[in-house]
């Protein structure tokens, strides 16, 4: 019998100490010097991205209990660079690491059940790595059910997880997502938050801790707001992004835990893996880039590991 | 100078006589018999689709003026089928098509622009074929403008378009595109295709016919629905989904095309490219699954040629 997705996400956030994740976002133009690729061509390309995504990987697996992988980065060296993001997946699997495929996939069910068969069901074929799949993935679920639904059953039946948009981070997101919030009508992305709590209540998705394998992703935008939706979704994981390059602070994620302190993962990405770049953690490490991740982790870790405490 | 997309489109058009687009969404169940892959290891598996797909191109080259490319049914086998997306692209190109990258898209601005990189600007790395990258992509903008920009700006740059998700096909949607839908608000559906509008209006997007390089997938689910997203989007290209497999007739499709009969392309994938599993063409043509392609395709395009003539 596989875990369920939430508790094995509780036990790796109570085994580390804090719900940190450390998303994975690279670019070319961002790596260390050393790391820059030594020629124009796209084996090159990938490479680099894949061995700073290996050293990040390795550097961050002590300190927390999860990391994000973005396909957006790794798309934009096409089929190839995808073909790294799983096998950076498999290797953070190997560091003993729970990986979120940061995907954002949403078409309509014809469709939805190849995507899934790609980014959260374990391969079938022979020879590709079963560790090379993520345990969650993002998802958008503007289609509606149809779209999430075959994610859904993969999640279910291996021990799985989904984190379906609900608030974006993005302020440009607002133009969609605050659409009819007059004293009429409650703001769209709370219609967002009714579906997730649905598709999501079943009781054969939650687990043991209360969380269900059916998560939302939701930026702390404004207290009330947060706090509305963490009082709407009891059994629902949030993954909350925005903390760090965005702006958001432990405080401000307070409202996405539960009152026990469980319920929610905080994800940064630039301010940890680029920590190198910026003048807080390179005026003490100098040119060791490895030192700077380490560093700017830990105080993440650190910084938002009070919030399990309830 | 490049050509606008929405003129190259048009041009196609004329020149093939119907606005009818065969969408390529290859799953290795379906596969005619001798193409099914010999093993169950990866690379046969790519091949299999990769192989259907070059068959498909090369039988509807000479009668549509464009396919549209599902990302998803490539990305059920992770990077390696990806690779064969990207040289179908390339393929359908070399036999005088538009393609049309189905990838539904949609996340916040900094990661947009990765995608935008991978799925709609000229490649800049050396050895990456100028050719594998489409003329247009579906879009999900239900994270805001900021997800669609870059897309945009590539799009307005290189002669190419996006298609924004307005109006999908699956009624599975309704729960989210029809929200709202009562005297006091619009449904939801029509905030989109505003805000497609307001993106895609600025005279510089606009060709030479009138329309924009900013278009929008609008499924025909009801004919004054259709009729008065027409009559809001002027300038927009409407991509239709839903033709064939999934409902939609010629007639249901009439009131997506402007009155001078330009403004649409009609997708059928399922009903085209699996005819020769259904008894109306099989009975036909027998085991010659190519023969069956080519009929369906035929008819598909003089069915829907008579929308083009206003």
């Amino acid at each position: 019998m596989t875990m369920h997705f939430a508790d094995r996400l509780s036990s790796a956030i109570r085994s580390r100490g804090t719900p940190a994740v450390v998303g994975l976002d690279p670019v070319l133009e961002m790596l260390p010097a050393e790391l820059q690729p030594r020629d124009r061509r796209l084996a090159s390309a990938v490479a680099a991205l894949e061995e700073f995504g290996r050293a990040v990987i390795d550097l961050v697996a002590p300190l927390v209990p999860a990391v994000k992988i973005n396909a957006g980065f790794f798309e934009a060296l096409y089929g190839e660079g995808m073909s790294a993001y799983y096998r950076l997946v498999a290797h953070a699997h190997r560091r003993g690491l729970l990986v979120i495929g940061d995907i954002k996939r949403g078409d309509i069910g014809s469709t939805a059940r190849l995507y899934a068969r790609g980014h959260l069901e374990p391969p079938t074929l022979e020879d590709v790595d079963p560790e090379c799949i993520p345990d969650g993935v993002t998802l958008a679920g503007y289609l509606g059910e149809n779209a999430v639904r075959p994610f859904i059953e993969a999640a279910r039946r291996h021990g799985r997880g989904v984190f379906v948009l609900v608030r974006p981070s993005d302020p440009g997101a607002d133009e969609v997502h605050e659409f009819g919030g007059d004293l009429a009508s409650p703001p769209f992305y709370t219609h967002m938050a009714r579906l997730v709590r649905r598709w999501g209540e079943a009781a054969e998705l939650v687990g043991q801790c209360g969380l269900s394998c059916v998560g939302a992703v939701v930026a702390p935008k404004d207290a009330p707001g947060t706090a509305a939706l963490r009082d709407m979704l009891p059994q629902t994981p949030f993954l909350v992004p925005g903390y760090g390059a965005q702006g958001a602070t432990a405080e401000s994620c307070r409202p996405c835990f539960r009152a026990d302190g469980t319920g929610a993962i905080i994800n940064a990405s630039r301010s940890v893996i680029y920590a190198f770049r910026t003048p807080a953690w390179s005026a003490r490490h100098g040119e060791d880039w490895r030192a700077s991740i380490v560093s700017a982790c830990r105080a993440f870790a650190a910084d938002v590991a009070v919030l399990t405490r309830g």
